[in-house]
């Protein structure tokens, strides 16, 4: 397309984007006015993708990280041909694909959910490092970025593994409109302050006025044409572009036009210009999900064996079987044991820093091309990831994480690095999987089945050794438990998961010698967890003890409750976790000071006993 | 001190280092000892600081970013006569004062808990701004930084906040030594490229030998007079520096080394040099607590208000009244309604832009210097800073926050803005207290409570209109709930908290026109929880029915299970929340589609009601 033509698609993406909102009542035209002529030449003359086969490998790949400026994208779908103008005003309407953010649930050409800021570029290097490294099809990745977002700190972890890892098929498309939802933004038109910084992370930048489609088209080609580094097109934009009423106005973001109908006649009135977007080269699947019979590691019961250690080795002969298999590092790969992985599989490792954030929405980034991520760091670390995990569940997204060093077992390096929230985080999350595996064979028997599990999958584990109880013949299904000590005369039911099974097991022989016979599940699957074990326990033993190396909120002692939260009688419930802030101490001592080991299980499990006088 | 003598107090700290952990067994003191030199020349020549005033307001302020490197500050702490040779060997043993990583919470010298990489410096920042902004007694900020932590994007959210704030009161000091914890790091010794980076955000840099004590001393020197910029004194180490059998060796991090006393021979031997550090110059305290008297906004009872207008409204009131409250935007102040704030206390309001991480981390350094912040942006961005607060409540620093635009009911935005997994965030975390009112006067007094707890404290705010229906006079305290509606023939009772109260009340007013008297409770302090009152209404009423707009783990409905998880017999409950990925729709249609309008209140009252053989 030439210039009268880019500009008057731009106008009419203007004024689809005004329309969308004024019939939704909502929305933000002002943000995606700024963007129209950036989207206009990208979708005419740079982009090439194949709506009808979203698919498609060879497709470029567009994210739109503001992705408030919903109503931009949903015009741009509209002007190629994807959606009809009636679905374009159902925008925000209940049932309709065209949500306040555009999420991949709903619509086959979004890569990931946007609407937390800062995200869209993290995901898109993802995708990138994916076409670079794993998918070798020559596809592009196109974000579009406004300039209130560039304070997050995500935009510059996504920045700096850009530039590290010179991906040159990434461009970030920075629309700096100026203006913040509450007001200017740090940096204003000051585009060279942008370009100061993206240089410095090793980006090749682009200045450019975001209205002058020439400029623009220019600037895109010279991105295609850059070798070696990623590009940031900086581009000068002003918010509610076309309409003078609201342009370059404060107090505007977020809401329809005062006056849709005078702005859509003032932006040239409504057209249907149609976009032939390019069509992407021939492209070929890369991955084969099963290359080979997986050999698990295989470990015998009564050796002492860290969760991690299982993890490692279960992660290499998982790659080994599977060439779909991706693992992702926080750079402690040496304590989770990821680095058994990177050692027999370098091509399929990725390195990502001390930079959480980055390492989820790679992650998404990876999985949104197919392949199956494992992302591990320490359990505690990956709260600094929340946002990217709540984000990938809105999403969809089918992603491994993997928290090691959990919970007060870990010792003496003290409580900045115990994950002692994880299992909440992770269980309040929509669609998710929550493992906890307390021997090496259950761990590794994990590993292998959350790779084909649907949504967001978190299996936690152990730095400590612990003995191995299981055969490694054992099944172990989501969603079930295993009863690991139960007889006719089981006054109560000791309900544990990891490092507390040992706990447990060991109480129960104390309370047998004292001729108290309890019940022990192994609750491995926290999300979702094993009602009708539980309601069996509940109804046979009258009462159980829930024990955690977590917080007594949102774990394992709630996650057991999700059995009896339907109306039926409850049994009674005693709940033992950590409720102290640790300090430094060994294992052993910190078991103990949080009440949690076998010796506190035994005592609460006593005095429950005597006062039990309902059966 | 000169030359000889600095030297002599770097070996010292280096060989205390050595010792520390050889006693404790494990620690790093590999990574202490490449900063040794950069922490003598600090202690000797630059920081001024009462160790035995550490609250003492002209203090220089030192933050240890790499927390890890903590037998580095604690044998700094023994050079300074601040702790003695024997409790230096108490390092990381169960009831040390010396934890694997510094807290204030056990030592008074210590400004912010870290070990969770990449927060000491946002935490500076915070603590800068508030000797610039709110202390004006000149202190200075000197924060020690790793290398690999720079890979955080929290580091350059801390950065752009510095740079365009003016902080020449900070100074950042890298120890570049080129090993993260599993290898190289992804720039290595390049200083220049940690140079370009912070200068690309406004920073002075200085690059400097970092084993080079003089070099050191006039790059302290050059940091001290720089006016309008932050510094970074970039220097160039060795990790193990030193030991040749450790020096810049791989494979060393986080342990002990092999032959410690091997290694304290090579470093010339224990010594017990003191250190006299300067005295910091006098100063006042500058804010007092309480100047006025409260005098919070009063709404009448039946008038349509949202919650988080009365947040902003009370907010407002209690600026008026206390000098000591400064309020934190994360750029979104028109939607939270901080901006009341801004508008009538503009000198204590503080724009921290889109970046959740740097508002949560300025909140916690502006608490340790004695200020009470409120920090606001979306429920659902919080989430961004989990990290953060989990390492806040690791240091015990009390900071308000307040997420509004919390669940569906916020309407067509979507999932991406909506908080449903907040109230089972702060939950889990240690020490937190958990508020959710359900009205206008509700959230006045609970924005004034909230100040002087103790810990971290989280208010819930709705985005929309809800009816007043509590006098301006009610009290509510916090760990308490109301009964809004009960009788002798209640058969069951819903628990609600927030927007769900008046969807519970429309339930239970349609239940009544059908001869079903239910009990209603306020559930508003969702952390503690209301035990008594929830055990009452359980023995009088036999069922309780929990609503919320939240997921259902770790809300409203597990809060209510902590009043019976102590072995007493427990109610029937039912728990309805969020259990489905929500689109954009209306609030109304959206509260409807979750299963949590009086509609379905009522439906599931009524099921209940009828399968309820037992009482």
């Amino acid at each position: 397309m030439k210039t009268r033509q880019l500009n008057e698609l731009a106008q009419q993406l203007r004024v689809d984007s005004v329309r969308a909102a004024a019939a939704a009542g909502s929305g933000h035209p002002t943000s995606s006015m700024s963007a129209a002529d950036l989207m206009a030449v990208l979708l005419a003359n740079h982009l090439r993708y194949d709506f009808e086969r979203p698919q498609h490998h060879g497709n470029d790949r567009f994210i739109l990280s503001k992705g408030h400026a919903s109503p931009l994208l949903y015009s741009a779908y509209k002007a190629a041909g994807a959606i009809s103008e009636p679905e374009l005003l159902t925008f925000r309407k209940r049932g309709s694909r065209l949500e306040g953010h555009p999420t991949p649930r709903r619509l086959p050409w979004v890569e990931t959910a946007t609407g937390s800021l800062g995200q869209g570029l993290p995901v898109a290097v993802g995708v990138a490092l994916a076409g670079k490294r794993l998918d070798h099809t020559g596809y592009r990745v196109w974000v579009l970025c406004g300039d209130s977002e560039l304070a997050e700190g995500s935009v510059w972890e996504a920045a700096e593994h850009a530039g590290f890892e010179h991906l040159d098929n990434l461009v970030a498309i920075l629309d700096v409109n100026r203006l913040g939802q509450r007001g200017p933004t740090r940096h204003g038109h000051d585009l060279d302050a942008y370009a100061r910084r993206f240089r410095a992370f090793g980006w090749h930048t682009v200045e450019v006025d975001g209205h002058d489609v020439d400029a623009i088209d220019r600037a895109y080609g010279e991105a295609g044409s850059t070798a070696g580094q990623p590009t940031a097109i900086i581009a000068r934009t002003l918010k509610g572009k076309g309409v003078a009423s609201a342009q370059d106005r404060e107090g505007l973001h977020g809401k329809p036009l005062p006056d849709p109908e005078e702005a859509v006649a003032e932006l040239g009135g409504v057209h249907e210009r149609h976009v032939e977007v390019q069509q992407p080269p021939a492209a070929r699947t890369v991955h084969a999900a099963h290359s080979a019979h997986l050999d698990l590691p295989r470990y015998d019961t009564g050796d002492e064996v860290a969760t991690r250690d299982a993890y490692g080795q279960a992660l290499a002969a998982l790659g080994t079987a599977r060439g779909d298999v991706v693992v992702l590092d926080g750079e402690v790969s040496d304590s989770t044991r990821a680095e058994f992985f990177a050692k027999e599989h370098p091509d399929r490792f990725f390195e990502c820093y001390i930079a959480e954030q980055q390492l989820v929405a790679t992650s998404v980034g990876m999985a949104s091309r197919g392949w199956v991520p494992y992302a591990s760091t320490f359990a505690a670390f990956l709260t600094r990831a929340h946002d990217f995990v709540r984000m990938a569940a809105v999403s969809g997204s089918g992603i491994n994480l993997v928290g090691s060093h959990a919970g007060v077992a870990i010792g003496q390096d003290g409580p900045s690095q115990m994950g002692l929230e994880d299992l909440a985080m992770f269980r309040a999350l929509y669609g998710t999987t929550v493992l906890y595996p307390c021997d090496a064979n259950q761990t590794a028997k994990l590993v292998a089945t959350m790779a084909d599990l649907e949504g967001i999958r978190y299996l936690r584990t152990s730095r400590g050794d612990s003995p191995v109880i299981y055969s490694p013949t054992e099944e172990f299904p989501v969603g079930g438990s295993k009863v690991l000590r139960a007889s006719g005369q089981d006054r109560l039911t000791l309900v544990a998961a990891g490092v507390t099974v040992h706990e447990a097991l060991a109480a129960a022989e104390a309370l047998d010698r004292e001729g108290i016979q309890v019940r022990v599940v192994d609750l491995y699957s926290v999300k979702p967890v094993d009602r009708r074990t539980l309601r069996d326990a509940a109804e046979q033993t009258g009462c159980l003890v829930t024990v955690e190396d977590h917080r007594e909120e949102g774990g394992i002692g709630d996650a057991v409750l999700d059995a009896f939260l339907d109306g039926r009688p409850v049994p009674r419930l005693v709940r033992l976790a950590v409720r102290t802030m640790p300090g430094s101490a060994s294992p052993g001592e910190q078991l103990h000071a949080a009440g949690i080991d076998a010796e506190a299980i035994a005592a609460a499990a006593r005095l429950l006993v005597e006062t039990a006088v309902v059966r």
